[in-house]
């Protein structure tokens, strides 16, 4: 029998990388700090009928793919039947050679099913069965996934306004029996979005019902915040995100920001400028309470989205339509970091940015505010969302470790919306060895396992375990 | 005898590698479907006396090149003597080393004329004789050539007013016969220089004569380009193409736009929002022109030209002082092909940029804007200009592979002044069948040749003469 | 015995590197052609009583590191015990990995000291005593140091202002018997700080007692600064130096730049508009100068400097709290040059850029100014700052063969405050050969020490002495 495509030593190009791997990163438990996962899927051990519910269905990265292989929006996201588009997607498979879901489609199916064929649409069919059978196996739902998969923890992206009872039903011991631990992420998008007054008070509405205060004012915005942001804190979450085109560096007065939200509160749309001013300001006061409880701020700068304005009238957002773009950044993104450490309000930081090219304006940026208080911490974060490949993982950890300290990297999180994303973290692993073992080999590290060993250990799991302050099992 | 540079498997660095070449990419014809060629060389199937004739007379990347080295500009583009601008190109050559200038001087030598010696001023003389002795032989007329390299399409390119008698005769069988077939490309960047109105109404009247129409209005104006596009495809041209620092994306009304026309129209400069309010507009007619007859546009974005203005004054464009810019694309761009997909006027769209660290933004731009009705609808173009070389040629690709499908790749043009130039598309699938090899035996790839041949077949020709339309001998 | 980290082939991947760097590169004396060494320390031959002075006391890059490991600011830059702060950079070391640091760390202390061992907290107490009993020797003193590493010459940098006494007494062979030649750089950036008129006025007072002048107009501040000029010119300086976030660009009269004079004279701060205007005025100056005397101008473009605001008022600049911008660089730079260009004042440049994403925008730049004087007039500079490494010297050796001419280039110089760091110029040639040698092994370059033995020697030393013209012993 040939060797397998997807094979023990896929992608570790030489012994030492193999050594690494092997004896050091693939044993080392999952603590997956940030993904998009239903915490209720969890909470509910959901069953998945078909690779469709468990794979198809809300991943952007394969719709993008199949769009460009010429596959019709119905096929896509439209009404078609799920096995048609699971069809449709296994066409497209052979297509994406280079792509790395070429490479995440067959880790996959291997870790998951054991399939070692390469999808294409012959052979589509029988694995939808052969999937389809494994998928109603207790091990494939997805509570059995995380313990399969050694996830000690995991951190969904939640609204301040979520009720979080699924998390609280994960951390019962009496409703859910298995042993890891599912936080929540405190992410306040929404509150910054005084230039669209319609859906900011139907959020602040919520927001009310949320807190059980009532929100007249720019205080009283602050106050409930904090008590969702106290409520947080309670479950377990320990880390905030933002998602950001740039940074909001534009800091006015607490009262110039209180006159934004007061118009807007009555329905009328802030203009850009005033947005920015909004936003610069409530941004101050997530870093305060952040940095006040010991949590960790996270910030995925640079994209562009919804570019596609058809598509997103009539399917919405997330839909792969989004794109990196190309605004300037380091400025801004000083500003708003030196500002909070000017007033000793700098929590731990992780930002990621999704242009390749500015990859050393972040690295460089980290080490400006590097306080001595915490080690690495200001970390430029894992590739993502269109970096989140072998080629531009490494591209990260070479920023990384040319401008900072590559061994205080608290490593990978999958940011994924599909529970069968979890290999990405083997992925990020055999190509973190990989470059280890070439840098072993040609001399520019040491041979030196009393090195290298805590160095994979720490970056797989360690670190983040260290510097997240989660409660782990 | 000791194995020449350039020699069979010159690139190729593995036996993968070199299976792919020439099993597979080398016999493969030439779709040349950019470049700058003279059609009346082609028609006239010119005979070129000497080396500098064919080779230096227009080559602007030469012409840098010699600059750099501390040539005089009287060797350059100044008076001297051809055979004296020959050899201070030939003492340029051994400096040249590690510039792709210098692979692309011995590929070309070679493949022409069967020189294995490496270029310098001592055996300058011998080849500059020799070579002059090969180019009477008919086998190195400029049509003779296009067969040699079995070039069954080029698309030049074109103003608007251009009268494309050139390509007539070489369409006419009575006229011309070699198989080869040449089409115009649709060029209109003359019509958006409103903010030079001297240049803009000579354009003009040469484009009443060439319509044969009166152009008074911004309406007269539109049917006259219409009525060239038509021309243009009578002859079977299938493709435009623009020339752009970036995209414009200010669109005002159609009004605004004609106040801007009948102001410069009377011989008053627009102002620099007028104009590209004017070109934005003119853009989105050129955006519905390529769409309704199903053409591929093409868009070449970010040079920052004619910097140096002493040498412009006295010598002119296109004379190698143009360089890169570094202007944000990504929300012009998206704003331009959005606006044309909402209004179903998104024809197939080839973009090129030539800051490579703009690489991910346009990888990532045209995925947002593939509609499912053709496959790869939206081309993150060949590496172009400064980025036509082996570094460069691998990061368009790795960039389109990660971010894309580089299977729907329709690969490489030779985007050329010169007669010389066509070993580019060699130089390209050696390039591309090396970056294969590797990842083949890495195991990035499978190896296996019912995915690996057609996928360099197509990216070679099959997935241009597919997707551009144009009909071919 | 296990081979040594540092070995003799440390970094030479294949048998033609090794033989291209110990042939050809090894041998080369060193032209360090811009530093910020203390001129005193070199005319006084210092002696260094510990690892402390001659290795942390000033060198931020350690100091960063330090900070994202962790340790407190008192053991960086603050009161805490030299042998601690060396302490708490040994425990460092190990977390460096894949950092240069981890790479210069022990390049320098086995070329100083002949030290083998890893440097870590174990063995620290035990290097600090043997280093502390070299440092003792007389070879390992200031001056003592460039004889050793053959030093022929190097250039600091130095303030208008500067009263170059000893330059003067390095000069003076009665006063000093070492063969280097020490010069100064001429770095006027507070010449144009109008913005600040505390500081400017402050600096001009200097100013007019170093020149003997009084300074009531521009005119008196360009008649002052000439005066300056001429003297580090009579001293043997060659070089300028600029330190720009951006070029400045903002042409205006010489009566508004004037203007700002006076205002800023008067005590007043210009706007940014006005600083801008003057300081694109006085650039146009500094070009003159440079032009009429032959030298050779350098510009540092793009850093992003102080971010850190407290730091920065408790212990000051240039601490390690920089990094890098990401402005617009293109057209400013074009406009620059290309005025200089018109006004054929346009000396000799090298530029320098901190943001890699610029390396293609800064290469192509020097390519259209290239007038054919000077072999490689406009040098795009090596790697500077946080570049200053393997992989981002590749970088810039990739883009300046790509887009230039590599055999034109002047090499390395160390930019550092330490002299300890003199092994730079071993690591930039060790990098440089390697690539040829790998370029060599892959057929991309002709295995033809012929071209091969003076491109390495002239990139090492030869372009340097030949191109700045400055006298060598």
């Amino acid at each position: 029998m040939p060797t397998p495509f997807i094979h023990d030593d896929f992608l570790l190009q030489t012994s030492t990388a193999q050594r690494l791997y092997h004896d050091y990163a693939a044993g080392q438990p999952i603590l997956d700090y940030h993904n998009h996962l239903p915490p209720q899927d969890i909470a509910e051990n959901r069953q998945f009928n078909d690779l469709f519910e468990i794979w198809l269905e809300g991943d952007h990265y394969k719709w993008r793919a199949m769009r460009a292989n010429g596959v019709d929006e119905s096929l896509v996201t439209g009404n078609a039947d799920p096995y048609q588009k699971f069809l449709a997607f296994a066409r497209t498979v052979p297509h994406t050679l280079r792509n790395p879901l070429y490479h995440w489609t067959h880790l996959e199916l291997k870790r998951y099913f054991g399939i070692d064929e390469l999808l294409d649409e012959n052979n589509a069919p029988a694995i939808w069965e052969k999937t389809k059978a494994a998928l109603a196996e207790p091990e494939n739902r997805a509570a059995a996934i995380l313990d399969r998969f050694q996830v000690k923890a995991l951190c969904t992206t939640d609204d301040p306004t979520a009720d979080l009872r699924w998390h609280q039903q994960i951390a019962d011991p009496e409703k859910f029996d298995f042993s890891v631990k599912a936080y929540p992420t405190f992410r306040p998008d929404k509150a910054l979005n005084v230039h669209q007054p319609e859906d900011f008070n139907a959020w602040l509405n919520d927001l009310e019902k949320a807190s059980d205060t009532s929100i007249t004012t720019l205080f009283d915005l602050r106050n409930a915040l904090k008590n969702r942001h106290d409520f947080f804190h309670s479950i377990g979450g320990r880390l905030s995100d933002h998602g950001l085109s740039r940074c909001y560096a534009n800091f006015g007065t607490e009262s110039s920001a209180a006159a934004v939200f007061d118009k807007a509160r009555a329905g009328t749309a802030a203009t850009p400028e005033e947005q920015s001013e909004f936003a610069s300001h409530l941004m101050l006061y997530f870093g305060q309470l952040d940095a006040e409880k010991g949590w960790t701020k996270q910030m995925h700068i640079g994209a562009l989205r919804n570019n596609n304005r058809r598509l997103f009238r009539e399917v919405g957002a997330d839909i792969g339509c989004d794109s990196i773009g190309d605004l300037s950044q380091a400025e801004a993104l000083s500003a708003y970091l030196g500002r909070l450490d000017e007033d000793d309000a700098l929590p731990k930081v992780v930002f990621y940015n999704l242009n390749p090219s500015d990859n050393y304006v972040f690295a460089t940026m980290a080490g400006n505010f590097q306080d001595g208080r915490t080690a690495g911490k200001i970390q430029f974060g894992s590739g993502w969302w269109f970096l989140d490949q072998k080629q531009a993982m490494e591209w990260q950890i070479d920023a990384l470790s040319n401008c900072g300290l590559l061994s205080r990297f608290i490593g990978m999180l999958t940011d994924s919306r599909s529970f069968m994303s979890f290999p990405r973290h083997e992925y990020f692993r055999r190509t973190l060895c990989n470059l280890l073992g070439n840098d072993v080999e040609n001399g520019l590290i040491p041979d030196n396992d009393g090195m290298l060993q805590p160095l994979v250990e720490n970056i797989c799991f360690g670190n983040a375990r260290d510097f997240l302050g989660l409660e782990l099992p």
